[in-house]
């Protein structure tokens, strides 16, 4: 006897970008539906001092929630804290109709995610980014994670928050190096599907951007078409069958470059310079693997070390002071997701606003595509 | 700026029963889409031993493949278990295109379903289930979960198999109190949606059907109703939002039951007991809340006695020695998953076929109702 089953799953998430973001939370807290269930918020130290009073005062509502907070930072996205945050939403008897709000950065938004979809098989959640990197990329796209060792979100799930509510004045508390790693995702997206806007960032410099306030129109316009442009693709293809695939460009030698980084006395590079520098990589394997002009290949890699060069500077001397770095980047891009039957596989670009997926780029080409960053 | 999106989730799983089903299994193992596909297999020591020399004689593809192997019984089904095979995995290099294979029950395949679900975002698996309870529930329906403490499955996902293979002749390897728990999920089947069936079973009586073997023909005409029915609800609602609430029948007060013998030196219950005398008090409720008659409640108490009665002597010589159980099958209670703001939501029946929902009812019921299991 063979049976054969089909089974159907809707998601949908709200999205609420400006300075009434967090009436519309309210609204959605004082709800029919949700006004009797019992919310709990995920903080970091840092958004449970700086963010947590704006939200409770736009949402007296919260003033009895219970609130959970971790320490920032990478090693906050373990087995370890998720495992210990469940057992707590458990003590407090959270059933299957609670909330978790996740107020914060990314780290915040893919473990508070991975909590809520694990807990009794999934509680509705929401995101409320306050970093740059949350509100164009982290928070949005349903992708939930922690971190196994070094290895990056190697476990997790696709889960989509209720409602992702993004208010610009939290980026008001950002220290300038978190307003640097976000704009990486601006570029990407730029490159990836806007080249009216890449042609923009490329008018004004990579340097004159990072110096300009993240009030100002130029960057709330960025910020709006990035997280757009990142929920369209997500809609799209949900759990990464395909066009997803193309929110990877600087991401696969990124990724590695991050790992790396994990765990040290000092983390060298932020996610965003990560991804940057990654992209100064993959223009160029872009230009060996998939195409791109020599020309807009060295235009990119010219716009990205503009704003990223103490970055790629750090990187180097870290090379240099532990030349084995080199051979193990090649280990860990092994682990990356998208691979398959051993080969690195790469998102590329073939022109701004044309990317290609599932290009395979061997040792040697890697290789030369990271001397890149340091030419 | 509001946005709004919406996912779209497709899943299939194919089920194959017959003594023909390792050979369908084989079938899909050297397929154009999977025979490049890294396999991976999880056992616990008995399936190891008794159950995966069948497999691999049926498939010999999978002579290379890489073993892991969980002890057997609940305790398995803990976070620090999912890390480690993780841990395993990735160190394995898995990839997002690797397949696991559960072969075991209910522990594997809710485990190993779990892992499966949080490696790299989701890989793909299959599950053959080697006991009755596999067979006619565990294995069916992508409940996956693991165990917080004495909190059964309060972690887990809604995560389909992409099939399930079931072949009888591995139950001939298994001891006769698996039957007998596999059997409870039968007898709900029945009543909860084949009013034919159930007459069928009173007919023969619970005593004289787990007398007989299960390769007899009236054993495999239950096994495939039983999972044939549990697909059909699963398939219309996956996520448990309403429908597939009726598989609930006995296992509110049953996991509470359950749970209460997790961890002690000897398990007094398995599964499928605990979901029996679950059964016992919850018909009685039934008769209290849903309106079922006296004399159907006490045809089918009658029917569970005659099939559990020594398990119920065993859980009421366990209250007998320790009294404050019976308090905390109640704080117990309050974990279910199904409960919201604080009272206690059963799955309940009004006549054999006719299951009701969302009926709830208070400590003062429910403590009658338990003494109906001891009386």
């Amino acid at each position: 006897m063979i049976l054969s089953g089909r089974v159907v799953n809707l998601s949908r998430t709200r999205i609420h970008y400006g300075t009434d973001a967090l009436q519309g939370f309210r609204k959605l807290i004082v709800s029919q539906e949700y006004r009797k269930s019992r919310v709990f918020i995920l903080v970091d130290a840092n958004t449970g001092k700086h963010c947590l009073p704006l939200l409770v005062e736009a949402c007296p509502e919260l003033d009895a929630a219970s609130v959970f907070e971790i320490e920032g930072g990478e090693a906050s996205k373990s087995l370890i804290a998720a495992g210990k945050i469940w057992g707590e939403l458990l003590a407090a008897q959270a059933d299957r109709h609670s909330i978790l709000i996740n107020l914060g950065g990314g780290v915040v938004s893919d473990l508070g995610g991975f909590v809520a979809a694990g807990l009794k098989r999934g509680i509705k959640y929401v995101n409320i980014p306050t970093s740059l990197m949350g509100m164009v990329d982290a928070a949005i796209g349903g992708k939930t994670g922690i971190n196994m060792g070094k290895l990056k979100n190697q476990v997790g799930f696709f889960y989509s928050p209720i409602a992702v509510f993004l208010d610009p004045r939290f980026l008001k508390t950002l220290p300038s190096a978190h307003i640097r790693s976000g704009f990486a995702e601006v570029i990407k997206s730029a490159l990836l599907g806007d080249p009216v806007l890449w042609r923009k960032l490329l008018r004004l410099g990579a340097e004159n951007i990072l110096r300009m306030d993240t009030s100002e129109k130029p960057w709330q316009d960025m910020i709006m078409k990035t997280l757009t442009f990142k929920n369209r693709i997500v809609c799209q293809d949900f759990r990464e069958q395909k066009l997803r695939k193309i929110l990877n460009f600087g991401h696969t030698i990124g990724h590695a470059l991050e790992s790396l980084s994990l765990g040290r006395d000092e983390n060298i590079l932020l996610h965003g310079d990560a991804v940057a520098l990654g992209m100064i990589a993959e223009s160029w394997l872009s230009h060996m693997k998939a195409g791109l002009s020599k020309a807009e290949a060295m235009e990119i890699i010219s716009f990205l070390k503009a704003g990223y060069k103490p970055q790629a500077d750090a990187l180097k001397g870290f090379f240099k002071s532990s030349p084995a770095s080199l051979d193990s980047i090649y280990d860990l891009l092994m682990h990356d997701k998208k691979n398959r039957e051993g080969q690195i596989t790469y998102t590329l670009i073939q022109a701004a606003g044309k990317p290609r997926i599932n290009l395979d780029a061997g040792r040697k080409e890697t290789a030369v595509s990271l001397e890149k960053i340091f030419e």
